[in-house]
């Protein structure tokens, strides 16, 4: 048996031997790598910085010129425009610390994706956690909204959103670290929610609380079924959007993907806007509950507040997209 | 000037092509990189199992042998042990894929640092990330339990111990990705520490509540004391041993590292004992609140459970460890 197993490791040895020689052309590779990328993020730094410099001086003197050199100023604006958007798609596509709360959180590890593939399929995951969360969500809310009336379960739920709304953070700022799009105001608006959550959660069981309970619950109960919709639509558009730079035979045209994405806003938008209003609605519930005599707790008028702030931000970050969409 | 600009922008274009041109290097020599990579995963991947299951046959034999066979069969299993610890640290060179709550919290992006001098220089931040967040809890809990006696200043506290404890959560979670040896328990026990601020924040404000309170500030202010002496112990650690792997002249030997460990625990040990026995007295007093007449809350024997059994982790797995490092 000895002889055997003796046998299976001098085989096994030949393949370790080969194994040791990967291992080495890996880290061989990895440092030319490194070095490539260092001379490389250095030269994108100085030419962004270069071509920035050369833009804002021909944005200063544009007006001073006379009409005979406009065409040549136009042109000159356009090629810095070219060589600043090329620029930034090379710095895009290099490894680049984080910064902010993802540095806080995570400390300095790199979060960068390389590939546009890796970016598309972190995209479908983050969408995919959000729809799975959203179902759990909902079931939560539908129970406690109900049958489960008791401050335990409650709190149980507000714990839960805290924790969605703090993953949801730590997940978009990878995403935007990876060039993603995403407005500064949805993610303010997962720390508002999480501001809001903590006030929930401490707020004593009161004949002030059981006032407002139903009515929150019945908007979480609304917010995740909208939540599925916005799912519906972002995942439609990762889908065309990752056709349409994929496939070879253009099968999908960019008016294909526009035509799609404006019948998925038709129909999301009334959606939205209703959420909007269910907003403002408890804002205005909860301002009339702050002068109930009854009522002697600070979070009334707190959460009142935030959820106008809510109700603003989303409500004019929207109308903003939806003018910029309509104009482009 | 415009003249001047068009031929700025002229010498920038020639650097602007070798940027391209390194760009396009850098995709090409990352690609190469990704295909060693996969072959060395899955070599090593092939590796480890043969060398458990061979592993695993001798040990299963090692009784049935003969005497003149033995030690014939303890060449082999040292032969073995070798080739996988050596493939155990070719398999932690290369990037994995997140599991479990880093991969629910992040996604599935890679927190995979490939070099000994980032692992070490993520340690010694995180480190630093656990002092400065040790002094502001200190200068907190220190505030609330002499001077700020107000409800809401007491959630604040609750709600930065749970996000400093989800964050530590994520922090060793990269660290452990990345082969640090953090035993299991150390984890744990930020999970149970969350669940226990969780608890305290949805305490209503009663008469158990103030019996309670100043308890937990006064162990809050010697738990933070105690958590800059380690903090002094581990940097020591750490630094030796960066030392240790990085200094060829050897000026630190083994024995020196191992003496200095060793000084640092007969200090530490004490500290921590009286931590410990800190837990286990909140246990007792909570557990006697819980048949106070006025005390209804089912915060008071939750909470006298959850310290009890951090009492009972904290107690064993420190003597274990401390075991398992006088037996070394
Ligand atoms: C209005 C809306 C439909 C527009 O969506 P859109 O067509 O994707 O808009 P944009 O062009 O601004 O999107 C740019 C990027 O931001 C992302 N994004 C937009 N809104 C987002 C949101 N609420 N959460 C996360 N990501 C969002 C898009 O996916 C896109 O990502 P990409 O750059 O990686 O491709 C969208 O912003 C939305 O659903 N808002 C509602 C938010 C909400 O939940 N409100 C609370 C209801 S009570
Ligand atoms: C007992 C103790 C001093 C031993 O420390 P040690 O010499 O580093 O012990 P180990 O050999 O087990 O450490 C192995 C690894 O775990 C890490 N580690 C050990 N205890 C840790 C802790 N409490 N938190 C984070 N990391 C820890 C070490 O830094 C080391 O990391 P590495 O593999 O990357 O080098 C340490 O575990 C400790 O400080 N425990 C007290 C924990 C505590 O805070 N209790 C609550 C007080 S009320």
């Amino acid at each position: 048996m000895l002889l055997s197993l003796a046998e299976e490791l001098d085989d096994l040895n030949v393949e370790f031997v080969s194994l040791q020689e990967k291992s080495k052309e890996y880290q061989k590779t990895l440092e030319t790598l490194r070095t490539i990328e260092k001379s490389c993020m250095s030269m994108v730094t100085h030419q962004k910085k270069k071509y920035t410099q050369i833009g804002q001086t021909l944005k200063k003197h544009g007006k001073d010129l006379g009409l005979e050199d406009k065409p040549r100023w136009e042109e000159l604006q356009r090629h810095v425009a070219e060589k600043q958007k090329v620029c930034v798609e090379i710095h895009e596509s290099l490894p680049r610390p984080s910064e902010g709360f993802l540095k806080l959180t995570l400390g300095q590890v790199s979060v960068s994706l390389l590939s546009k593939s890796e970016k598309f399929d972190y995209k479908e995951e983050y969408e995919r956690f959000k729809l799975y969360m959203t179902i759990i969500l909902l079931v939560f809310s539908l129970a406690t909204a109900l049958f489960i009336d008791f401050r335990v379960c409650d709190a149980l739920f507000h714990f839960l959103l805290v924790w969605y709304y703090c993953t949801l953070v730590i997940r978009e700022s990878i995403l935007r670290h990876n060039g993603s799009r995403i407005k500064g105001w949805w993610v303010l608006h997962h720390y508002l929610s999480v501001v809001l959550c903590g006030i929930l959660l401490i707020w004593p069981a009161s004949v002030s609380y059981e006032m407002f309970r139903n009515l929150f619950m019945a908007f979480s109960v609304y917010l995740n079924f909208l939540q599925l919709l916005q799912y519906y639509y972002q995942s439609g558009c990762l889908y065309r959007l990752r056709a349409l730079g994929e496939k070879s035979d253009m099968y999908l045209t960019v008016e294909g993907f526009q035509e799609w994405m404006w019948r998925g806003l038709q129909f999301l938008l009334p959606f939205l806007m209703l959420g909007y209003i269910f907003q403002a609605y408890n804002a205005f519930v909860l301002f009339k509950l702050s002068f109930h005599p009854e009522c002697n707790e600070w979070m009334v008028p707190a959460s009142a507040i935030i959820f106008f702030i809510l109700f603003l931000g989303n409500f004019f970050t929207t109308s903003k997209v939806m003018l910029s969409k309509f104009q482009a």
